[in-house]
């Protein structure tokens, strides 16, 4: 019993699709972020849910840990194999099965990333909306509960995921919710397993709610004098019903790194980066609105767009901010907050963040999905200094502590994984209690995905 | 150690608040529909957490069966204490206790009702949309995971609980989920107690999801030839986009009840009614393209009303419908179904279910929340017939099995309660299973609503 008779027996059964070299193991080892790499003892490929099955009963057999594998770009070392095992990659389980235009749903298998899948919606005129950043796969996205810059409209994997075919620890397989659009019938099977991180199942498929390609799409960035006043347009716009598609801040930081990356010259001030999405009516009409709410909090320096390209240019300073700020600083790694708080409290935590930052010996500029009241610090650190990095886990362990203390959360969107193991009693009390008691009574034996999420024995 | 004794030690905490009168108990034995009378064996009144977290402590240890009692109008016998127990009833905790416009969030007690609720938010701008029909308590309607008309825009109690504050089987209080609109810290326990039945613990606290008061509502009525006609209309409808605040469908023998009730003469076809929510121009451009898709599939008679007492007469069949058709037959009950289907085999269900009604000794008008596509057959019965009785049970087996085989469930929006406990193991599969490994573990003595939701030993 154990890892290398697990691995014995799955060997007959997916032959080459099974790697033991260290090539795969070590890409299998390595997290975005500053987590060290943790290789596993070995990959498999399945092609199935019958495969996967068959893995998972064999490793419950043999108390093998088993761990899910996407794209490999979560931030908080979910997929790290701290206790060894095998690490299950869905690359090769990537198909668009079935997709459902009337009913604006998709059934696809886990491995398909966002980006793939909307190529294959393209002419249907519907798209999944959930846009984390990175080019995640679906299942991934779902064992994170990843959301991103469209929640604010368009909501979190918690509200785009209809139903799942799980493998359950024993081997079982289930599915959970149905084709329908709502249901009373028990427990709410799917929503536990989105954002459980493979520690309850090992999903095989997702049918994912739609939406359609909005009519028209308009797109603003604009400056503020303070943060303040950028929080209040926010709290402003959402409060006045304007079904914001996107509602992005950055600090004035992450525009001198963006700036210096590629050449742009936005003022060194906040910035709010919004996109509208609806009919050519709405849009403009909201866009209006967005700009009165602005302007009375000081907004300046409009630039709109409405034009595809244009828009794309509008938000390169966006979607380029994480990787303008690792380059700002060469050899640097970072570590990524991802506090979220309630919107009455955003502007104060957002503050104290930025005073946090700059008495410490760390650069660390912010952005975040404002709408949710997410936001990032990217706090940035020689890999190699040690005080450099205790200086940083001090000013995460500083906002999470903060965003609890102002009734938020320690992640709106990257998941517990390794990092935030530590915050966990304290965000739930008792019900970090009652994970444990779920996670013991679906995962006896703790196959899956051992070492995340729940309290550790 | 039993009931008696859980008794004996609550009468000195709870005093006037705890009785054990005929009538108190016979008020909370019955249930809207068919189910027998089934009194407790005690009613208590809590005013505070620490008062249930109190009661849920020595019922725990005393192994007394204990039920959460909110306006008592649920349909499927959720609140009957099948094993005998007490019954708690949130009646004098119905307090709001936090309104947060900015966040567009108010914390409630479980025992205010939703039109209660909805009073006290007048003033702010905001209200809460859910509505089922019944005044029911937003406890009540968070364990049965509620829906109804506004559903299809502004979601079921899944989506409009942000947070709980929860007392646990062993008497321990959690709170589960945040103040912040998102979170990915483990597993969702939000999500998990909302359509949890009062079997996974006692909900003491509410933090809901608000939403703004529409500038401009619109509604309207409208007729068709064919049931088809009319699905047909509301596919089109939903899949351009438009965000209907309500799409609702009453069947032809729903219009002659309520016909002969109120005085009315909508003619003897299957209508829709539909409602719009937005800005004026919003309002009206929504209103246009549903007129236009409509007019395309036949529709006839538009009626339209913006202003509210205008509203309130159109939406007064759909109001109505019930009891209109429980006066259609005096003496007689009924058996409600509640079958939920993807839009896109929801004609093919209303048909055949229309055949069924027609081929059987049952009268049994259909409505239904269309854009979700969840639909009700309210069979009438006398309750004295055991062929009607049977005649109905079979009726609505044969739609709990259809809607499974299409894809969709057993029940969208009433919940499982002790009618639908014979649907679970078909529609969940090993899924059942996990939601009984879910509630052994939270709830090892089964004190909390046993007989309900899960496999019952």
């Amino acid at each position: 019993m154990g890892i290398e008779d697990a691995i014995s027996r799955l060997k007959p059964m997916f032959r080459d699709r099974l790697s033991l070299r260290a090539a795969d193991l070590t890409a299998h080892g390595q997290s975005e972020t500053h987590f060290a790499e943790t290789p596993p003892d070995a990959v498999v490929w399945p092609v199935s849910t019958d495969e996967v099955a068959a893995l998972v009963t064999i490793c419950n057999e043999e108390l093998c840990p088993i761990i899910g594998w996407g794209a490999g770009t979560s931030l908080e070392g979910h997929a790290l194999a701290v206790r060894g095992g095998i690490v299950v990659n869905f690359a090769q389980m990537a198909q668009v099965i079935e997709i459902n235009a009337e009913d604006m749903s998709v059934r696809v298998q886990p491995g398909i990333t966002r980006e793939a899948l909307n190529e294959e919606l393209r002419a249907t005129g519907l798209f999944f909306p959930v846009d984390p950043g990175a080019n995640a796969t679906v299942g991934g996205m779902a064992m994170t509960r990843a959301s991103g810059t469209t929640a604010v409209r368009y909501g979190t994997m918690r509200d785009n995921v209809r139903a799942l075919e799980v493998v359950l620890a024993d081997g079982r397989v289930t599915r959970t919710g149905t084709q329908a659009r709502k249901s009373s019938a028990g427990y709410d099977l799917t929503g536990l397993m989105v954002g459980s991180e493979g520690t309850l199942a090992l999903v095989t498929e997702l049918t994912l709610q739609l939406h359609g390609q909005p009519a028209a799409v308009s797109a603003a960035v604009c400056a503020f004098e303070t943060m303040d006043a950028a929080v209040q347009a926010v709290v402003e716009t959402i409060g006045s019903g304007v079904p914001m598609a996107r509602i992005e801040f950055v600090d004035p930081a992450t525009v001198a790194a963006v700036n210096t990356a590629s050449g742009f010259s936005f003022p060194s001030q906040p910035h709010l980066l919004v996109e509208f999405h609806g009919s050519e009516t709405a849009v403009s009409e909201e866009a209006e609105l967005f700009k009165s709410i602005a302007e009375d909090n000081g907004a300046t320096g409009f630039d709109w767009a409405t034009k595809s390209e244009d828009r794309n240019r509008l938000w390169a300073m966006r979607h380029k901010a994480y990787w303008s700020i690792l380059a700002s600083r060469p050899g640097a790694t970072a570590i990524v907050t991802d506090v979220c708080v309630p919107l009455s409290r955003l502007a104060e935590a957002v503050s104290a963040t930025q005073a946090d930052i700059a008495d410490s010996p760390i650069t660390g500029p912010i952005l975040g999905h404002v709408g949710d009241g997410n936001f990032h610090a990217i706090l940035l650190i020689d890999p190699a200094n040690a005080d450099e990095r205790r200086a940083a886990k001090d000013l995460a362990n500083r906002m999470a502590d903060r965003a609890l203390s102002l009734g938020g959360t320690v992640t709106g969107e990257h998941g517990v994984g390794m990092g935030k193991l530590d915050h966990m009693a304290r965000e739930h009390g008792a019900g970090w209690d009652v994970m444990g008691q779920i996670k013991r009574a679906m995962d006896p034996n703790n196959i899956l995905n051992p070492g995340k999420v729940v309290r550790q024995n």
